[in-house]
């Protein structure tokens, strides 16, 4: 199958171990995004991937690409211009400390400066499904207008659009939270599938819902409305607790839930992009519903083991632990 | 409020990760001590905090000076000579193997060889308090006697003295063990805030209690006994349990105990300066005694899952462990 | 005491942290195999140890005997020859993630290629015990000859003969995987001291046992059967759960367990041979037998809390653990 | 003597030894600017440093004052607001490859965002000499004014006005670059001692010379000239070539030039300001015109050779030099 | 442009600095192979570059495809079986010392088991050039087989065969090394391009020349019985002095020179790969002689100024350095 | 054949590359001393080597005794007591910028506090020679009466004694300083071999030459008198300029001058063991006089071009170096 993902490319930074930025002398980095980080968990279980964004053009933007093919994601439609990148700082926090996450600034950066032109969407030609995110409508005017583009030329194509709710209220600006409403609404009446939740239907959507039901019951209700009102085929998502982790899928009418897996987090960021491209695999490969959400689940817990925002869990990982549980050592 | 704290200074050297001395050829160092780490924490909640000591003079004496501004302490008032310092190496264990602290000679070191006229006492002027560790009174007879002609300085000029008992039987030499509870005494009849509990009362101050009360009873008992006999306003002190820490107060005649809070380790040393410089702030700041103990005692257990030695939680970091418990990810 | 091992040396290769290696430019490594493990724990027990083996002659082969050095191992027997020497690649999970060990060409090393001649068989002179891998029986006929060599050179001098099944079936070549039995039981007739437990005796050996018996009275069964039918003088071995360790040794007709002791893993590659060496220093120095256990034991569960695969706990920390139980911090 | 620099600060990250930014996974930082750098040098020497600048309210706002302080440089008057910070990436070259540095968004820096309102100028209080850096007249219509209100206070209150020259065409916008010539001169004309050079005085300045006459005599007109013009004490600069350097002076109408010392060079960046340090140590101290110069340039010289861009060397090493030059090792 | 090359690739490790193996715990690693570097130099000029090789299909295998991708090159075609890859370890000297290169086995590689059946010959549809690696000739008669058998592949689609003959002579076996003259002059018959000096034309098709000729004429000489004898188009080589490099080509029955650049050495392994990227790129794209030689031999000088083995300079360093000669800093 | 060495161990730190103490937050650390760096380099040339020291009784000195055994050298006589070590931190310049060495308290350590009792003499049992360093002469009195104390022990047994002169005005105690002479000439007389110089001769023992005589000369009629006057088998020497190394030897009643090598510095310190450990494997297996002389040059300096204090050249690289000069690559 071949997967295209529009989206943002950050540099991520880290103090080694749990140490603070103020006590080392060195960073690690990586470069991540919410569409190199399904690329590359789908490239692990063997799709065809290929990412559109922006980057600039210098040592840092080439860094990038060269960063992004080493995960397996195609590069050839990336495009270069400006000399900036939205660069996060992420300090680990451990036991009662929390992690810190620290942004310097992201809407000047040469993806958030690139407008419909800078882009060639012959890259859709032969693609089986788009991957637009969330954070893509946040950056600003110009970007939100180029995923829509891109988001028409792949309907007209016939490939499906998978779209990412991931709704950041702090990334609006003031001026343009009033409009925010109406921009999803507009997107996800595009969509075909969609990553959402509770808060994305109740917050975002202002949908209502009777609080005295069970969770999952109101859950459903609002997934169920969300579906009919917008035409959505699936939507998919995970309720996520300190110590595990349930995925859900609502199609044909119907809430399927996984298994509750047991967490274990060495990398937090990431994880549910790890879900995301579980589920994108198992919809594409047209798994059946149960298998298909416990496959995007397993894939969600083991991307919270694994370093880096970027999940590299294969197939082949996901299935033995689908079977076997958690394993000690393989030799 | 201004603090200024006398006592030594010591390199910390340690492998990385888990490893041990012999499995490694770098190790990670860091300047430390119990004065250092007090004021690491209160600069971070917002004091102007100074260190009197002695620091060898040559690199190594510099480096430590340099490290110590990078922590928000002033140096104005460190003098230097000699060129020894005292150097330990921590060995981390985990789970089932104990952490191994290594000392090299430490009674030797520029601070342990240093005596009154090395200093300039005008470093008092303008302070609001004065922090003495016990072990400045364990070095050597010069070393005790400079931590006296201060602390008789401060109560000159009405500076309040906080003294840290940190009584560590290994560190008094042979002969002089006989005059420890002397000494001891001399300085808990000059000091208004101590740090002291359970042991220090009934081992080094030879008090006796009913062991048939519950254990907060027998404390309260000892306690009150210590402010009234040497006239101390307040005392504070935890007790440390494998997975939590209670705080204690005692003043105007009461006991207060914190919440107990879990207790989760990342690097053990230097937890008990965090709640110590949680507890200075909230004496200082008249915060009222319950939110008093509670600050205190969750600066205490940030502590602990910091690296190094010196707590460098914030102010803020503490109130939002207060107000919202072990929190995920903030960005 | 006087320790022999005859065994392989492998390069083990190790990303940091928990990476893997395709999230890396740098690896860490070091020297192992179960020989040179056991005498590493032996070395920290007070032992005069010594390693029989073929290493390449070139900066690799004497990297390698340099670092066995280092582990306090007396490498004045190991000969040179031939260029390759078997590498692994162990990828550390965590949490629900499991471990992954690769393995490069291992039977084309300079032990694998090593027959009788290439070793002086002096070596046994003066010693007290010689240990063998089954590892060596599998790696190929030539190796097979000098283990049964050097096993026969040792019973003539009356020097133990210890022999840890280690039964790995995946290194057996596919057609000499008949003999596999024929060859074990060769070695076992031989063997005064054995490593062993309920899968050799059932799997490997073949033996039956009412399943209907509880596990451990099924294992005594089976034992007593080794033990008669090979006349084996001490079988040695561990019951392993996931976080819990249980030793066991049979031993004048009968079956004594250890304590059972919590397990905390930070490198489990090793853990069996930190409980051999401990096994085979309880039995050189006739420890009773409950106590030999225990202390085996406990130098296991030890030896999965240290970096690397060789165990490097000394014998004081393994009986403060059997006295004192998990502690904090040693200074 | 006490100097106050007011100037940006930006983070500068490098891969280890000669890699590129491709080639790696981690990246060394500072902090660093021309402001720190002269600041670090004079603390070394001596003096009571203060930068006064304007940090991002974050993380990294605050180790960036951190490291200042490490440096010696005083922090009191630096303030914070917004998130951005400019970084620069320095790939190191090494013999016939060039280094390379990139550099992202620089100009929405918090710096770059401040304004008259954000400072307190009683920074400037006792203070014997103010820095200005040409950078600071390119970032934009606000710092500038800063930079000029600064200045003005700074001459109520009789402060040596030192302004770098430091003048980078690729820094203006466009539509800016019209004026810089005006606001050179408004700057010089304020300023007692400045950093210029030949490029300086022809192509900002336009002045002319003929061309005829050897560089020094044409470099001595230009200086005549520009002294005269702004009313400039005293100019100060360097000619740098592949493999030595000479500094210069010209003031009282007449020019001096340092001994031509051999240069090696290490980490390049900030070996201006090394020079620059020296020069202003040696002019605040009324060294003699030759001493003056030659140590100033020594101070350059061994800027090339430490780690950073921050010169670090001490007066000491300086005078060392300056005496015996070159030598292998110091006990 | 598209070029394919079928070669092997090998993991380099390396410690840090110029230390040795026995002093270090940690190896530095990089793929490599002359067809990887080669095609990792194409790539920086802009061109379309895709390997054919075998790896093993473990972690390891797929860790060096990662690698490569992340160089610029297409990894489709690679075909992956087996668990072993070559390994050599660099111990880089420094001034009177050597570097050390110590190969562990390499003849069992997945590589050299590699055969014909393995491989997908549609690879090279709508290629330009292939490049064949003498090295690919000795590993044994398999891969010699496929070599040859892509020539072929090759030839019939009138792709340009280039060859590096790549001497080695220690790689052939005993017995295989009689056919080492004619197994050569049967690729040489088949290739357009060919790399090769004045040893390959004397030792190894043991061609001899009028040794009291001027070498330049001698070499002139070789060259043009080589192309006669075996048709070939154009010849390239260098000459490599302790501090110069000198680059030349014989096509046209004329032998070309480059300019003698300067040479300095930072990484040396790989540095005669990036000469003959820069002479395929000029070739390929019809440079005038004179500059396609002075191109190649800038290529070859900077590849020996960045780590690793591929040569990572773009075309625009190589076109610079041509222009500017050795610069200082780029900004 | 089997060298003994009685001497100090020290711990070296040293923050990497040419960094400052100031500017890390790691060192690097190795063990090393006169005695252990002459034992490293004979280990390597193939001889039997064992040091005489004492070790602080810790963590510490059980890693310096591994490290030891790592060199090849036998630590079974090393005694164990006290708890400190010398420690020096060494900050490696580069190009202008000298190298600066800080010791720290070196006096007390371990090996300081050592008397007579402390050791066991049957070491020297079976030893063709003894290596004695001038530091332990300076260490203090108790050091000083065990220098002489095994010094006569091997007397006895016949065993070569090597004093290397070392002489450091700076370690000697005020008051010790006047006895300096005596006490050298005391160990002069009973040594067989000398490490000396002009300086030694001239400023340590006081002789005199005439001035006028070029240098050689003057080195002759020196070392001529000093064999004569103390009874001296052999002294060995050499005159090291900025980039070459010249050896000489004198016996005989002959001065023999090496072949003056160029000499290339990666880290100096131990570069002058390195010459020592080729002079003492060259008089011990009888090499004529010129090529002894040569082998040691050249060992000492390949041992200014590898890492650490301890020679690790193998009699090989030094045989290689003799023959073939300074080479580039082997493979």
């Amino acid at each position: 199958m071949k997967i295209l993902a529009f989206g943002e490319v950050m540099m991520r930074m880290m103090p080694s171990d749990y140490k603070t930025l103020t006590q080392v002398n060195e960073l690690e980095f990586l470069f991540t995004g919410t569409g190199v980080n399904i690329l590359s968990g789908l490239y692990q279980m063997g799709e065809q991937v290929t990412l559109v964004t922006r980057l600039p053009d210098n040592a840092v933007g080439h860094a990038a690409s060269a960063s992004i093919r080493k995960l397996g994601i195609i590069d050839q439609y990336i495009v270069y211009g400006d000399q900036h990148m939205g660069i996060y700082f992420l300090e680990k926090g451990i036991g009662n400390r929390a992690s810190q996450v620290t942004y310097l600034n992201r809407k000047d950066s040469s993806f958030g400066h690139s407008q419909f032109s800078d882009y060639d969407f012959s890259c859709l030609d032969g693609q089986d499904a788009l991957h637009i995110c969330g954070i893509s409508l946040a950056m600003n005017k110009n970007v939100r207008e180029v995923a829509f583009a891109i988001v028409q030329e792949a309907k007209k194509r016939g490939i499906k659009v998978i779209f990412d709710c991931n709704f950041r209220p702090s990334l609006w600006d003031e001026n343009e939270r009033v409009y925010v409403k109406d921009i999803y609404e507009e997107m996800l009446n595009q969509a075909d599938i969609v990553f959402a939740g509770y808060k994305d239907a109740t917050l975002l959507l202002e949908m209502t819902v009777d609080q005295n039901l069970p969770f999952e019951k109101q859950l459903e209700v609002l997934l169920r409305q969300m579906c009919q009102q917008y035409h959505i085929e699936t939507i998919f998502g995970t309720n996520r607790k300190t110590d595990n982790l349930t995925g859900y899928m609502f199609c044909e009418n119907q809430l399927i839930t996984s298994t509750t897996y047991p967490l274990t987090v060495y990398d937090r960021v990431g994880g549910g992009d790890g879900f995301a491209a579980g589920a994108i695999y198992g919809y594409l490969h047209q798994m059946n519903h149960q298998q298909l959400i416990n496959y995007a689940t397993v894939s969600g817990i083991l991307a919270h083991t694994t370093y880096g925002d970027s999940p590299i869990a294969t197939k082949q990982q996901i299935i033995d632990f689908m079977e076997n549980g958690k394993e000690d050592i393989k030799r």
